[in-house]
């Protein structure tokens, strides 16, 4: 893994979750060495671990633990994925196939399940029940997201309200829970553990707006997936939103559920329509409200080259292309 | 819910958990209250939350986290029985329909996840790293052994040893679970604690016997699904087995192997040929042992109510017809 060079500050310790992941897939005999070592080698950043490792330098830490907590927000941010790819049909993930293109579904099911076992695990391995605690919530707020969404499926239009919900439950309540979970292991006060979570969450608000642009912006081969992957399975994010503000009678109906070719055909449509109007640069406007609030949230943290990080990580990750 | 009448000392504490276990129907949103009922309603024994009050009870105890364990090792419980049901395509459980009747794929392995994070959660409000840990625990035992069972599909033919660890980890994991934790949660000493996990892991492999044997024998009526619903299933039980070492040149794979029609009629057949043969009577014996193992462990204990108890339930669970 090639880690990001914001992060230099923290290579060694990130490297040794690495080696921590590592051990897990070495010593894991329930599942076969390179089903889990392929999920866990697809390219993912390690922001969450990295949060984890960051929030927990403003007070005291046993490192060990914060190794474990950081392992596993990793792994749950995995099994959170191979269940999503499983309910999307995708394919392709960064660029890789997806556990679907070779397992069963219900294979993927109980390796999604299993790795929702072992982060548990790693969790509770912090012996901190507040830890624990954060973990179990942070996940029903994730699945509860999703059961939302499935439920309410080819119900009421979406509104603005609703998709920074589903974002808050889908990516920002896990950010924010690595970040708070880092700053209690630490022992750090509640205002500063408060603050941290605000950092986590403003941060995982932003990433996922600007994934969600990158979906309609993005060039394919850096995503790792083909572009409107979103539109294609009836998702309707903030550019899109945004753009319905001001085109209000454009049909995104027809082009989310009509018949296979011509449903292709006006999605390819409406993604060059958002993708040329000015709602992707409102979106990224929004993007980057949330960037300033996780940067403000912090403000009143001791100014160590950690906190530094921190800033840097949230321009960093506002500026990607993927 | 009716209680089992050897339950009956308990009766009070399980209906608190019912009534915990119906305030989460009651209060959670993020899935519609009648597919949270109908799960809890489907006649389910709570034989996991009793043993957790029954194993509470030889220390002194703080009885509102127990019925959190309790209701925990409930959701626990149901939340595998979904995904199960997923994994089996199964369209009855208890005389009921599973969910897979009336929900997507996606939702169903959606409300599944979330039931694990909601007994997480639970688990977690007891305040026992201890208990986070042997939740934690469990689950990967459970998940492992499903998992080591769908990589292996296809694979040897199965052995008693396997059959025994595939039982242990699919039933007697949870049940010795409940036994454990509830003793941690109470403060019992380590022996205790130790006596208890032997007989709920004992009592849990005699109950998946039983269930194994009933299969072949039981009332479809009372079982609430048809006869030989693990053969059809390519699961090879411990009748099978026993029935296999004196037939060895008994044809099971073309029993699960065929094309439809002939399957069933192959399975027909072959369910009469075990049901007519000494192999029940052996596995019940087995089943016996087991029994008798479970009720040994606990002979140091203190020779209370809650202990007697225990003792019935043990005999009870060997003589149920379902």
């Amino acid at each position: 893994m090639k880690t990001l060079s914001v992060f230099k500050p923290i290579r060694e310790e990130l490297e040794l979750v690495e080696e921590r992941l590592r051990q897990i897939v070495r010593t894991e005999h329930s599942l076969p060495a390179h089903v889990l070592s392929s999920l866990l080698d697809s390219g993912g950043k390690r922001i969450r671990p990295a949060l984890v490792i960051l929030s927990s330098k403003f007070h005291t830490c046993d490192s060990e633990k914060v190794r474990c907590l950081a392992a596993s927000v990793e792994l749950l941010h995995t099994a959170t994925l191979v269940h999503d790819d499983l309910l999307d049909g995708s394919l392709l993930r960064r660029g890789n196939p997806t556990l679907n293109t070779s397992l069963s579904t219900g294979a993927v099911i109980l390796v999604g399940d299993y790795l929702f076992a072992r982060a548990a695990d790693l969790a509770a391995s912090t012996d901190s029940v507040p830890v624990v605690s954060i973990f179990a919530q942070t996940l029903m707020t994730i699945c509860g997201g999703e059961l939302r969404q499935a439920f309410e499926e080819g119900g009421k239009q979406r509104t603005k309200e609703g998709y920074y919900q589903s974002i808050y439950s889908k990516t920002a309540s896990l950010f924010a829970a690595s970040a708070e979970a880092g700053g209690v292991l630490s022992g750090a006060p509640s205002p500063m553990v408060e603050a941290l979570r605000a950092y986590g969450c403003n941060l995982g608000m932003a990433f996922q707006i600007l994934d969600d642009i990158l979906d309609f912006t993005g060039d394919e081969r850096e995503l790792g997936k083909p572009i409107g992957s979103d539109l294609r399975q009836g998702l309707i994010t903030l550019p899109l939103l945004l753009f319905l503000e001001m085109y209000p009678n454009t049909d995104v109906q027809s082009a989310v559920c009509d018949d296979p070719q011509l449903r292709e055909e006006r999605i390819q449509t409406l993604v060059e329509s958002v993708r040329g109007s000015s709602a992707i640069s409102s979106a990224w406007d929004e993007a980057e409200r949330f960037t300033v609030r996780s940067k403000e949230a912090i403000r009143s943290l001791p100014a160590n080259e950690y906190r530094q990080v921190m800033l840097e990580l949230a321009d960093y990750l506002l500026g990607r292309r993927r």
